[in-house]
C-alpha cells in the first residue's frame, strides 16, 4: 500500500480523484491538503462521500488539512496529486520533489516546456523553470516509457488528450497534412471548474450550446506542442493548429471532430483505420471504433477511455475522439500516470 | 397605445416581459430603467433580444436610463411593471403612484398584507404602509375586479399562483379540509433569479433534483393567504399549508402536487372535476385537464395558462397544476393584470 | 384575412406553426389536415394547444380533417403549409397547386433541383417533375423576388439555412475559397422528428453528443447546391462542402461552426464582418454580432432570426452561424415565406 | 472465485450489473444469456463496455448466448441476476434454482407475497407459487439474515427501497400514522427502462416534469407490503400508503419526498433524526443526513448509497429519501444480495 495525497481536492478533479481512489488495490489517501483557511471535512464538502471514504486498506479521514510538505511527508506520502490553480502548483511541486514526494500536476504549470508559450497563454510568469525541464509529459500512450521513471509528471489538458490520441497516429504516419488541421471540440461544464460564473448557471449553458475562446484557446499550444513533439515535425513556417472550443450542456464529456487534409493522395477510410488500430494494439484505454457508429460521450463518460474514429472523403480527413474529461482527461489519466510512476499495473484502480 | 415602463430589465422576469410586450398590440415600452451605474443596451443585455425590439408602434429604445419618475413620467409612461428586489420596489413604487403611473409590482414587496409576516418571511421592514393598505393581489381568476379599478397591483409570487389556481375551488366548495393541505412543488431553475449562486451552475442544478425550504420558504405565508382570503376561512387554530419546493434540472416551468383531505366522505374524482370546470368556465388563462394525461411543464412552457386535474381516492384528494413560472407565475400575469387595470381585452398580447 | 391550411400538423413542425399562427394578425388556419385514419383534435394531441386555439379572427377548429383538396378549397383556403413526409408533399402538393392553392412545402420534396441528385440522396424517385422546375427555394435573404411571385415553394432545410447566411456573403465576395468549406453542425433533438427511435430517448441522447451522418447527410447536396446557386460558381471538379452534423442534448436550435481558407491572402475579421453587415444590412431577421460574444442557441431559440460572426486567423476563416430549427429552420420561415408570397409585411406574425 | 451469469443482459440493470461486476473481487461474469434470436455481443450493444470487460479473475466473454440452464450450469454458474421482464423470470427461475444456481432476481415476479395482489398489480397470472413461497425480499437492511440463507431473493424495486429506508424506522418506533403516509416521488427516465416510447424522446421528456400512475402505481402495493411487514402493522381497514410518481428528466437517480402525520403528539426534528442514526448506525450503504442541505440526486448518483433526512412541523412530518435507481434501487443492491447470498463481504464490489 502506497499512501498519497491529493492537493486541492475540493475542486471537480479532486473529488473525481477519490471516487476513483476508493477502489484502488494499492493507493490510499492518506493526506487531503487545502489552501481555504477554514478547511472543510471533504464528505461535507462533497455529500455523495458520505460513508464511502474507505479504500482496501481502511478508512480514508476526511478532514482536510493545511497545505505542509513536511506534514505531508510525515504522513508516509509517496506521491501527490497536485489538484490546484496553476500558479499554486508552481510554488508547492518544488518543496514535495524536494521532500522526496513524487508529483502528478493536474493543472497546466509543468505541460509547455517553452516558457515564453506558457506565460503568454496563461498570462503570468513560470517560476519554477528548474523543475519544468524534467517534468514529463504524462501522455502514457505516447510517453509511457518516460513517465516510469519521472518524479514530476505533468497531466495533459483534457482537450489536448482527446486530440493527441487522435491525430497523433495520421501525423507520425505522414498521412495528413500537419498545417491542415482544425480540431473542433464540444466539452460539458465540468471542463470549466466548480467557481459559479454568470455563463454557467443552469439557465445560461442548459440548453445552449456556443463556440468560446475560438482559436485563442490555452489548450491550443499543447496541442500544437504534443503535435510537433509526438508526431511528424512541421515545416519551419507551417501554420499550427486551429482549435475552436464549444460548451455543451452536459457534466462531463468532450467530443471533438477533427479535420485534416490529406498529404496528397485520397486515403480510404479503412486504410486509416488500420493506422489507428496499429497504433492503439493492446493499449488499455484507447478503443478504435469501426463499424458504422461513431464514439459518443455516453460511451465515455465514467471511464478512463479515449473512443476514436476516423472516415475518409477524398483528400479529407475526419477524426472523432470521445472521452470523459474528469477521467481521460484528468483525474483518471493521472491515476494511470500514478500506477506508472509507482511500478503498479497500469490500469489499477480504473476498471 | 400606452407607453409602459419596465423597471429593472435587466433581469429574467423583465426579459420575459419584453418578450412578450414586442408582440401586444396596445402596450408600447417606452422606458427601461435599471439600478446599475453602468446603464446596458437591453440588447447588448440579451443578445436575443437584437433585431427584435420594435412594437406594433415602432421601435423600443434599447438604452436603460436611471429609476427616475420625473423622467418616466415625461416619457409619457402611464404603467410601470417593477422588476426589482423587493426593497427597492417599495422604495420607488411611491413615487411612480404620486406621479400617477400605475404599478404592477413582480416583487413581493406588496403581496402580503400583515406586515409582521412579511418582514418575518422576507427579513427586512416594510416601508410603505400607505401603498401596501390598497394593493390588489393580482390574481384575476379570483381578484379581476378590484385589479380593474387598482392603483398598484401585487403580482403573485409563482408557486403561490399555481396552488391558488389548483385549491380555490376545493377550498370554495368546502370539500377538502384547510388544515390538510400538502403542497409538494417543484421548480425550473429560472425562479432562482439571474445570480450566479454556487448550487445553481449546471453541474451542480443540472441532472439534479432536491428539496429546499422545506416548511419554512417565503411563498408558504403567500399561500396561506390567498387560500384564506378566496377559500373557505379557516378554523382559528388550525394547522396551515405545509409547502415544500424542489429544484427541478430545467429552465422554466412549476409542477404542484397538491394532497388534502376531504371534509369528510370520500369523494369521487368526477365530482371534484366538475368543480374545478365551473369555477374555471370561461377563464381564458386556466385549462381544466380531464382524461388520463395529467399536466406536464411542456403543456405550460412559454404560454400563459395553468393546467390542473385532481383525482381522488378515498378520503384523499391530489390536484396537479402546471404552469410556467416566467408567464403565469410572473410576466405573463403581469400584463393580463396591466390589460385589466388599463381597460384593454384582458387576453391582449397573451396568444 | 387569409385562410390557410395544415397539412401534416401532428409533427413538430406542425405545432410550431400553430403556435406561431395564433398571433398572426392577418393569417388564419382553416383547415387541419392530416393523413392519420383517426384524426385527432390537435389540442388533445398537443395539450399545449388546449384553450389557446384563437387568432386575431376568431377561434381556429382543432379537429383534424382528412388531406381533401376539394375540402380545404371549399374552406376558401389561399395556401397551404406542407408538413408532410417527402413523397406524401410531392403526392399532396400537385392537387393543392392545380385548385389555385399556393403551397409552401416544409418537406425536402421540391429544394433540390437536379432530380438525380435528389433522389440519390433521398431514396426515392421524385414524381413531380413538372412543379419542381417552377418551385422557388424559400430563403429570403438570397430569394425574396422570386418567392414574392412563387406559388409553391420549397422551405429550406433548418442546416441549410444556416450555412447559407453563413457562407453566401464570403463566397459572393470572392473571399474564401469554395472547395474549403466545412460545416460542422449541431442540433437539438426536434430536428429528428417526433417519432420514438432507440437513440432518441431521454436516456441515450440526453448528456450526450455525437456526431452522424458524417459527409452523407441528406442536407449536404442541399447546401451545395445552394452556395453554387447563390454564391460564387465552383470550379468545375472542384471539391464540395464537407458537412458534420451532431446531435445535441437540447429540444432545439443549431450552431454551425464553419471552416473555410480564404482565396488566397490572410483576411482581417474586421473586414470579414463588415461584408456580413453590408450583406445584411436592413434585414429583419439576421443579426450579425460583432463584439466578442459569439452566437448561443439560446440567443436564438423561440425565434425568427439567424445570428452570424466571424473570426480569421490567417489564411482561415471561421464563421458561426445559430438558428432555431424550427422557427427560422422551418416554420417561422415558412410563414416569412408565405408573408411574402400574400403580400404582407415580411415579418408579420414573427416578433 | 465465484462464476454468476446475467440473464436479460441488454437492459440498462444489465449493463448496470455489468459496469458494477469488473470491479468485483470476487465474483466473475461467466454467461450472458439472452432470449433475443439475434445474440449479440455485449460490447457491440453497449459500446461504452468495449476494452472494458474484464474482471479481476480475466477477460469477460462479450457475446451472449441463448438462456439455457445446462449451459449456465455447465459454465460453473453459482448465481443468475435475472434481468428479464416478469414473467421470463418467473419462467427462467424454476430451471435455474433446480440447477442449483442460486437466483437474484431483479424483476418484480417474486416481490409480493400476495398473488392476487401481484396478479391485479401486474396483470399477468402468478406461475411460479413454489419459488414465491421461499423468495426472499432483498432489502438487507431489514431482512439481511434470511437473505444470508436465501436461494432465491427478490431485489426490490427502486421506489420501494427509498421508501422503506426512509419510513421503517419511524413505523418501527411507532412515532407515525401508517395510515397518512404519502410517498411523493421523482425518478430519472433510466426506469422505465430501455425501450424507446413516444414519451420518453428526449423533446418529450427533457426539459419536463409530470407524474404518472397517481395512486394506481405498480410499486404502491410493494410499499405497502414492506411497510406493513418490517414496520408496525396497520390497523385492519386502515387506509393504505399513497404513492404518487413523477418523471424527471434526467438518466438515473430517485428522491422522494414523504410526508406522514405523527401518531399524536408533535414530535421535534432532533428526535426523529435519532430514531434514524439509531436505525442505520454501522449501515453501510444508508447515510442520515443531519444538517441543513438535505439529499440530493446528484449525492447519490453512481453510488450504492441511500441518503435519508427528516424534518417534523408539529404533527407533520417530512422524510427525505435518495438514491440511484439503477444502483442501490437496482444492481447495486442485487449485488449486495448477491454479497450476502454467498458468504462475501456485504459491501464487496460496490465501492
Amino acid at each position: 500500500m502506497i499512501p498519497v495525497a491529493i492537493l486541492g481536492p475540493t475542486g471537480y478533479t479532486g473529488l473525481e480523484l477519490l471516487e476513483w481512489l476508493v477502489r484502488h488495490p494499492s493507493l490510499h489517501v492518506a493526506y487531503l491538503a487545502t489552501a481555504r483557511e477554514k478547511q472543510p471535512r471533504i464528505d461535507e464538502e462533497f455529500p455523495r462521500l458520505a460513508g464511502r471514504l474507505r479504500s482496501a486498506h481502511g478508512p480514508i479521514d476526511p478532514r482536510c488539512r493545511p497545505i505542509d510538505a513536511a506534514a505531508i511527508q510525515a504522513a508516509g506520502v509517496k506521491l501527490a496529486f497536485l489538484c490546484l490553480p496553476h500558479e499554486a502548483a508552481m510554488h508547492h511541486a518544488p518543496t514535495l520533489l524536494a521532500s522526496g514526494i513524487k508529483v502528478v500536476d493536474l493543472s497546466a504549470a509543468y505541460r509547455i516546456k517553452d516558457r515564453a508559450i506558457y506565460e503568454r497563454a496563461y498570462g503570468h510568469p513560470h517560476t519554477d523553470a528548474e523543475n519544468l525541464a524534467h517534468a514529463e509529459y504524462g501522455l502514457p500512450e505516447w510517453n509511457r516509457d518516460a513517465i516510469r521513471s519521472a518524479r514530476l509528471v505533468a497531466n495533459p489538458g483534457c482537450y489536448p488528450t482527446a486530440a493527441a490520441i487522435a491525430i497523433l497516429p495520421m501525423l507520425k504516419a505522414g498521412l495528413i497534412d500537419p498545417a491542415s488541421i482544425i480540431v473542433n471540440a464540444a466539452s460539458g461544464a465540468s471542463g470549466a471548474g466548480r467557481e459559479a460564473k454568470p455563463h454557467l448557471t443552469l439557465v445560461e449553458s442548459g440548453d445552449n450550446f456556443s463556440a468560446y475562446g475560438i482559436g485563442v484557446h490555452r489548450h491550443q499550444p499543447e496541442i500544437q506542442q504534443t503535435l510537433d513533439r509526438y508526431g511528424e515535425p512541421r515545416p519551419a513556417n507551417a501554420e499550427g493548429v486551429l482549435f475552436v472550443p464549444h460548451l455543451l450542456p452536459v457534466e462531463r464529456g468532450i467530443l471533438e471532430t477533427i479535420y485534416a487534409t490529406t498529404n496528397g493522395p485520397a486515403l480510404r477510410t479503412a486504410d486509416l483505420l488500420l493506422e489507428l488500430k496499429n497504433a492503439y494494439d493492446g493499449e488499455p484505454f484507447v478503443t478504435v471504433r469501426e463499424g458504422e457508429a461513431t464514439p459518443t460521450l455516453r460511451d465515455v463518460q465514467h471511464t478512463n477511455q479515449v473512443h476514436v474514429a476516423v472516415r475518409s472523403f477524398g483528400e479529407r480527413v475526419v477524426l472523432i475522439a470521445a472521452l470523459d474529461n474528469l477521467v481521460k482527461g484528468a483525474s483518471g489519466q493521472a491515476i494511470q500516470n500514478a500506477n506508472l510512476m509507482l511500478g503498479f499495473e497500469e490500469t489499477a484502480g480504473l476498471a
